[in-house]
């Protein structure tokens, strides 16, 4: 029998022994009423690898988001993102919810809204329309499979965005990846954005926690709202000091999780019947179209399952499977043998 | 100097003679604490037009399309509309931003939204998704120029809709446009809808108001939700008459309204450089796109309205004109002469 | 068998024939693409007699009110509030159900809140509480028995406001009625608060509609709130001609009422068991509480209603008559004689 | 130089050594697509102790106590809270802001509620009220100094609550105290409720994170709405474990912090110009009234401070003091000889 494959999500990494550690020696304070330590590090980290002014720690990545999207947009107006992106998918509409934001959604290219895309989509400062304040892009892409937004069109969207006076917003749960693979900071990744989101618990393995970053009123303001969203911990940094120890140990490694998907790609586009979605893997996600002729998504899935190799459908026709540091070579080896025997 | 002909929208009508004496003459009540009788006898009468058990009079489409939104939808979830279509577009966001809920915009075909473009986009049952619960479709389709929805289709899709567990909705602000041009009933048009919205304040040139149609319990509760939008008017019975009057007098002269529609578009569709939306016009609205080297909207509405010919831009290269009854054939005729020298 | 008397509300009135006549001549235009002389005139007529930049016409009070607590109070604030207010206690939460927005009710003293009820009440500046943002008065007060606020408190707590960074807004449904009384000018009434809405519907015995009026700035929101909420009307011209005819004939008779009031107060006061709600009737609002032993507030107002006199129910022990235009001196002694015979 | 007596509150705690050891050995798991198995037995524990179907974990009990709200309240209704209650007064005004509830505060008596003070509160079923659907106490009331609210009254108020078919809902962040100060067990004191919520991060001193019981259906809607906050965390079990640790080991020595807080009473008690709240010190709050002779609540703040003794202004002469696990007996001794000083 052998041990199971977890490629379900990024998301079921467990805390190593010396990140276990690190939390358990955590110094740490009130950070309602006074300040963590080890909280206030990993923000000043988090805002210094960003290069944004200050940063927020907060319990999950829909939270960050949504807070953003809150913050950005005053009551009665409406965010621009691209149609597939998590904040719109897959956070139970809170921004309308919760904030009463519409979104406009657009189908873009490959995960992101170039200029065409969104061109004569600000609304007309009419009564009859709801005011449009900020633009959404999310990098790399989940939906699309972990794609990397090219930053050239990046660059030339937000351009666009401020010309039109719109703030802009990057959800980077996994910019992590995007930075590893393209060997471009995240820095430079996030500079055309007034505000990004991060998250310790994907790629990087930390248990809990994202991060949001923007300028110092920005965070001020996110800070209160994290208050609103019961989002405040009182001694945050035990799980904090996980973050901080992902973040200063586990970034560079991405890089072999992202060589463990094209291997894992690769075993898939040479059985009959099975495709990559956009004919590319860009970090660590790998989604996989299904000919019909080789069944449903649930049915591979199951297939996959029984031989020990967990992954999540996310389609009729289509299948996911995510690398991380708790699936080693010999891991991926052994999954490839398995997807081998599909068709 | 010829008399201004104002083709900007079916809503500039003002009440006729006959219609004034209407109103003048009504009999009223405190419609909150009692009963309005002119108010419930157009509640009924509209109720016995759509084939619907009740009907609630509101002070505006946007007010009763936005409760229906409401009502149908529960706290935390979305109901999915054609991307261009009015409540989505030109209401605000009031679906968002008073009520909360998230807008599931999709492309459709000519207005309306087929099985195959909904098929799919009922969200799966768990947390990271918000609730799918209601279909929206317009007939008439205002922004695509006034499109008669093909009814087979709005069969389908609803019953799509209803095995999907969905309510349906029709925004029918103009539904009597569509009645007259198909010779079909609005009750057979309304029929396979849960509720409808209906305007008296467009081709039918009442001064005031818009009804919402549904059963009972439905009903019951959107006048409820009527009180909490501040539009529960006391001796209504005023206006209502004025939307009874053109109930039960204006619907069947709208035949008119759509022979003048046609005879604007041929004037433009005989000019080098102007189209019309789509290829057709169903009712009484004309849309027509404009190649750029006519100039912009702006400018051909401009050069228009020089001649006493008053419409709108719908879009930097889209203007839009609207025949109804305060627009007789006299005016159709000269409004054609100018458009004839327009290239 | 009597005629009915009806003393339920104000709100009951029926246009007269001269008020009819204006609203059947009234010049009427697209009040939402254009401008509605009729509806402008009577915006700027009210905006003249409240002493204010601007108002703008509503289908009722509710909506005057609820959209004057959105304009003033941004996204996460608070306003406070006498716990027995219309605003708080009459229509249905929408300042929380579609704006998100807390109530801090503190009981006062005779409908008026003063300095000492409001001191302190300004949150602290932290993360912990809701900002608070406005205070609001309603003057006659209408659950306390038409109470007119002594001018010199509502002087002083405006001024308290301001001092601590507050808004202030009046409810004035029945300002007029405050003004007839005190023979002080609703200027003068309404000069300590930023915004004021007002009603024609209810003393004044328009059919329908209400003003909110304030300085440009604040009524410019208003009026595209109003788009929102649905309550944006085409030819209210119609209307709004009854409720200018009832602004230029209505007001100075208003003290007519108020002797009635009196009438009826004094037929209730000499029976035993019958006591007027503050001692005094201010206005044209008659609140009674019941002693037991006289039996529920239910069974007198149906021993009442046995005789042809119409009145509500307001608690378990009390009810209320109002005056209006429609109950002559003759329907006055009438409507005593039968009090007379209750105890 | 003496050590800083840290008595702002008992969320200052940080985790002993064998707490931290606890978290460290933690199981894990992913809570968001499988379960943590620390997690699990902690909302298993948290459920039996407190004699509920089912419990959920949170990052905070701002977050418990909202989402308790929403769950129970659905769109366009109310809760019925005592008027310095921790949810109405100290979360933002979250209800509304995100949940569009309205707050009727009520001025209860020595923390609670009876049925002599909620009597009559429920609204009249009818469209000018929003709809009242539940009741909320607090046990231990924090601003009233710790109170217990007496066990007889909770269950008559309850009853009523009931009987007018409202839900029920105790905020018992420190329930714990009020178990271990009344030798009643927390089972028994939540009986009454449909939910209650706790926290482990105030005097039972864990790091992070509150929980919210109930029945199976409540706590499955509340874990949704958990997802809907952005409070789902992944491998939460590392701060749960903590949690876990001092229900086990925590909740019996409160009776220490009580005598500790008892001490601290006496010695003001026994200054001139100093009084106890409500004269009576429950648990570990100790809120004392300042004359004015003594200077303001800012001052005596100061004035501890500098001998090292710090405590939290709650009013313009009020002040609070927290006694919690990090505080020992000399540590009290010293600040009792600090408060000796004052007068």
């Amino acid at each position: 029998m052998h041990e199971e494959i977890d490629l379900r999500s990024d998301t079921v990494t467990r805390p190593s022994s010396a990140m276990r550690q690190s939390m358990a020696d955590a110094e740490v304070g009130d950070a309602v009423i006074d300040v963590d330590p080890t909280v206030q590090r990993l923000e000043e980290l988090t805002a210094e690898i960003l290069g944004k002014e200050a940063a927020v720690y907060m319990p999950s990545g829909s939270m960050t988001n949504q807070i953003a999207l809150r913050v950005h947009c005053d009551r009665g107006s409406e965010f621009i993102c691209e149609q597939d992106c998590h904040l719109y998918f897959y956070e139970q509409g809170a921004f309308a919810s919760l904030s009463g934001l519409v979104a406009k959604t657009i189908a873009g290219q490959g995960g992101v809204l170039k200029r065409e895309h969104v061109c004569g989509k600000v609304n007309a400062d009419n009564d009859h329309s709801v005011r449009t304040r900020l633009l959404c892009l999310e990098n790399t892409h989940n939906r699309l499979g972990g794609r990397i937004l090219p930053q050239a069109d990046v660059i030339d969207t937000c351009n666009w965005s401020r010309e039109h006076g719109l703030a802009t917003h990057l959800d980077g749960a996994r910019l992590w990846n995007a930075a590893a693979a393209t060997h471009q900071s995240e820095c430079d990744l996030a500079a055309p954005f007034d505000s990004v989101s991060v998250c310790f618990s994907k790629g990087l393995g930390a248990p809990v926690g994202s991060a949001l970053a923007g300028n110092t009123e920005f965070i001020r303001e996110a800070r209160r709202t994290r208050k609103l969203f019961g989002g405040a911990m009182r001694q945050a940094g035990i799980i904090a000091a996980g973050a901080l120890y992902s973040l200063q140990h586990h970034r560079s490694r991405l890089s072999e999780d992202h060589a463990h998907a094209q291997q894992l790609g690769e075993a898939f586009a040479s059985q009959d019947g099975f495709s990559i979605r956009g004919n590319t893997i860009d970090t660590n996600i790998v989604a996989i179209e299904i000919d019909r002729k080789q069944g449903t998504a649930e049915q591979i899935v199951a297939k996959l399952a029984a031989e020990g190799v967990r992954c999540f459908a996310i389609g009729e026709q289509a299948i996911r499977l995510v690398t991380h540091l708790d699936v080693n070579s010999d891991k991926i080896d052994r999954a490839c043998e398995v997807i081998a025997t599909l068709a």
